[in-house]
């Protein structure tokens, strides 16, 4: 499943009505073009006759490059009404990190792009706080102190939303910012700006979820990836993941135990969403697991 | 951990405003009547100040009987103002089960309690439906058929209390049973009655939580073990699991795959109330697993 | 995912060397006869140049029947060197189950194939003991007492081999059967004789596995479903699980988790058997989760 | 169950041969000294007659010192033939860890420890590689680079040890350090040598576990923190986690996967060993888990 970022691919994401004969017509026109697939998803949403792909096409067997492909495809597509896009693998998606004061879901990216788990580059870190400068600077990433008064945060969010323009970054990640984004951003990155909600929604929604969730007595505290929406923390869900807390467990243990949900599902989220894993419909995704 | 309920042991389970000596003064008292301990669990709620204790004693050790422990014991419980109580381990608890129509809990349970899983005995089945009773009378167990009309339910519920009563139930477990109890029963089984809620509480609480799941997209679905308080899906949790859902279930599916998670939650959590490992102070619970 | 085994629906299932246009042309030859596609699951293993597809097409979409499209489909099959085959999913596959003294795993695949959680018929079960055979016959299936003595079992062998025969079983489901099946056997039904293990192979190969486990102090335990193949716990592993253990487990507590595991492990394993999920391959599958 | 290390506080870890009265006698002595219970966790191993405890006791509520404990305490040890320790929880133990080239479980450990997760302090890294020099340092930690030479390795050992000793270490974890530790080091920390081995013990042990689970085909791979002793692989399992791979992972996927299991493993398995909660017996271990 891992493609090797090093490896010429191309990832070519379709969605589009339900009708007999789409796959046929794709990999008809992928093989004619000499494509090798590497990879092959596809999903059928009987209920909604909503028709889902995700190839995975070797660089090397293609006979056409990028642009011709998608000149080429450009008919087939509006045939069968298909929203797509081409992505060539070998460019790694640009990422900018926005957190606030806690540091570890943004120390565990940095140490999976360093480590060359995520297919990214990491232009820049965001942060309404000081205290992660050092950290971020020794991976060799610029950081940019945007503090958010509380008294009016308009101006802090048209600078925060330049610094993201100007790094030209494809993604937002949420490394539990911590601060509500405003519609503008919300919608100009819809389905690209990616949060990790500290509970397993929709439990808990709002703020202070841990708290709730000893207050509740629940036995499986957990965390949510979603892309952010207008509608605070309705978003649709990328990935969910939990561990098991018991009585003995105060809010600081809980706390403390949810960290290592929160990282495992926003990385798991992240590294789906940098793979086309992911394909948003309404409130809802499909993810292709590998 | 598992004492066999062939052996003879009793298990002494006690809370109390959390002092310094307490399980010294327990302690004392078992020792000095040649207790053996086999288990012990303890658990201090700081923050609330609150000492929970469960003891597992090993019947032969004991010079005196079960009696004359609890009256022996009296003095100390008020001395600390102790909730306590001795279970005889070689007495198995009587547990009505109601059902509806579902049968994949009621059939986990009948047949755990068959392989000697369960530290009960089964006394009746009551169900609002008939489709059960072959498989109930198969295991020797009485069925009783009540039927619940929609416009008036009172004569049932009373018809239901009679049975519990007569068959000298002393826990109720919910196997699906899909109808409100009446504040009287809750009240009167207070910390005895047991249901399983097809969600992951708080997440989707009332009717048609897998539809709901279905609707939000979530990535995950569970099953809470509680017990049941006149606040509808509010009662103290016992035990709660979840299980992996995709894009590609349908609600019929995470139906079919929730019962797996309802059988293991629900068996669980009453295994543990069976094994008085669960200790209820106000809405939450505490629950020495082993 | 679900396909309700009333709808009419086929299953292709095709493995072959990896080459260009594969894909296409058959998704094309589907296409040309009308065929819908419900679900479809391909995977490429580019080590070793071989590809693997699952196609459910919905049978009212098809233009010809099932042997039509067999005939057709043949010469494109010999092009590609295709293993393949064609399901009828409105035929329910005929499993034959053998258990020995314990019930844990016969009553919950009993109870799931009543609860039309798998799509296929039971014509029989065998067992060399007979305590069993109430709980299978209340279910409205043969039961055969088959002793196996430790002196001479090949007679008791071909009797089994005889009854499955007689009862034109395609899958044998070795539900915790404790004996070594013969090589003929092994072959005859190589990659439709499904075991499930009591550990998480390759740990604990052989017998007392729970023993092991408890001597070794392992933290987790856990149960394989696999083809059996004539090297004793050496099969293609189809599905595992795990579940906690900790100090307080004496071997029995063990063998009582263990038997939830044992259950998971092998409903998941048989259910994706039964939807034709799982293609062997030397010593490994390819299965394609829901 | 968070002790804040801050906040003063004593484990006493004892274990013995069961014996009625060894709870009470110490509980008694600690009810005398004004001691209050913070947490407290009991086992007996009814099999081998032998008796587990674990107390922290509020050290605010007592009215004797460490020291004075200590010889106070030792005749009641004696009595009862008990192996003991008191631990003064205000003095975070010494850790020093080891490492390889690869940086995950590094990297994750100082993360840990620099936001107060792991109640201890790290005085120094030793590798035989140079590449993760700047990331300890970057910590404020000092880096010490002892290559070890295939052709004779107790030089390189030699130097470790006095590094070690010269930094007064208590306990030495290996986050993947990938060199057999020579029987002296084994020896002489006994039960403070913790090792994360990447497979899911006793599965696979020895070389390139993730190559002979990708061989081997299972469907769950896993990770195993353990004390070393001079058997290979073979010491008490402290701690083990599991992750589920598929066909279509290939080895460095696993490689890649591995890496979260052992990341979790190995924190939770120091963290129950800087907590005392881990008792070794034999080659297995008790843990007190919260």
């Amino acid at each position: 499943m891992s493609e090797s970022p090093s490896k010429s691919s191309f990832t070519l994401i379709i969605s589009c009505p339900d009708e007999v004969g789409i796959v046929a017509a794709i990999c008809q026109f992928i093989a004619q073009r000499g494509g090798s697939l590497i990879e092959s998803n596809q999903h059928t949403d009987v209920e909604q006759g909503w028709f889902y792909l995700r190839n995975v096409i070797d660089g090397q067997s293609l006979s056409i490059d990028e642009n011709r492909f998608r000149e080429e495809f450009a008919p087939l597509a509006d045939k069968f009404s298909m929203e797509w896009y081409l992505r060539d693998n070998s460019v790694p998606q640009r990422v900018a990190i926005m957190a606030s004061h806690s540091s570890h879901c943004l120390a565990d990216l940095l140490h999976r792009w360093k480590s060359n788990e995520l297919n990214c580059t990491i232009p820049c870190v965001i942060s309404n706080h000081e205290n992660l400068r050092s950290m971020v600077e020794w991976h060799g990433i610029p950081f940019h102190h945007v503090p958010v008064p509380k008294e009016d945060k308009s101006e802090a969010f048209e600078k925060t939303a330049n610094i993201i323009e100007r790094h030209q970054a494809e993604t937002i990640v949420l490394a539990r910012y911590m601060q509500i984004i405003p519609p503008a951003i919300c919608s100009s990155y819809s389905g690209r700006l990616i949060n990790i909600h500290h509970s397993f929604l929709p439990s808990f929604i709002g703020a202070n979820p841990y708290q709730k969730a000893y207050d509740r007595g629940v036995k499986l505290i957990g965390a949510t990836c979603h892309y952010v929406t207008e509608d605070l923390d309705e978003g649709p869900i990328i990935e969910q993941d939990v561990i098991r807390v018991s009585h003995s467990c105060d809010k600081d243990d809980m706390v403390r135990l949810g960290r290592d949900v929160e990282r495992s599902a926003l990385s798991r989220g992240l590294r789906y969403h940098l793979e086309d894993r992911v394909i948003v419909r309404g409130n809802k995704t499909v993810v292709f697991t590998p």
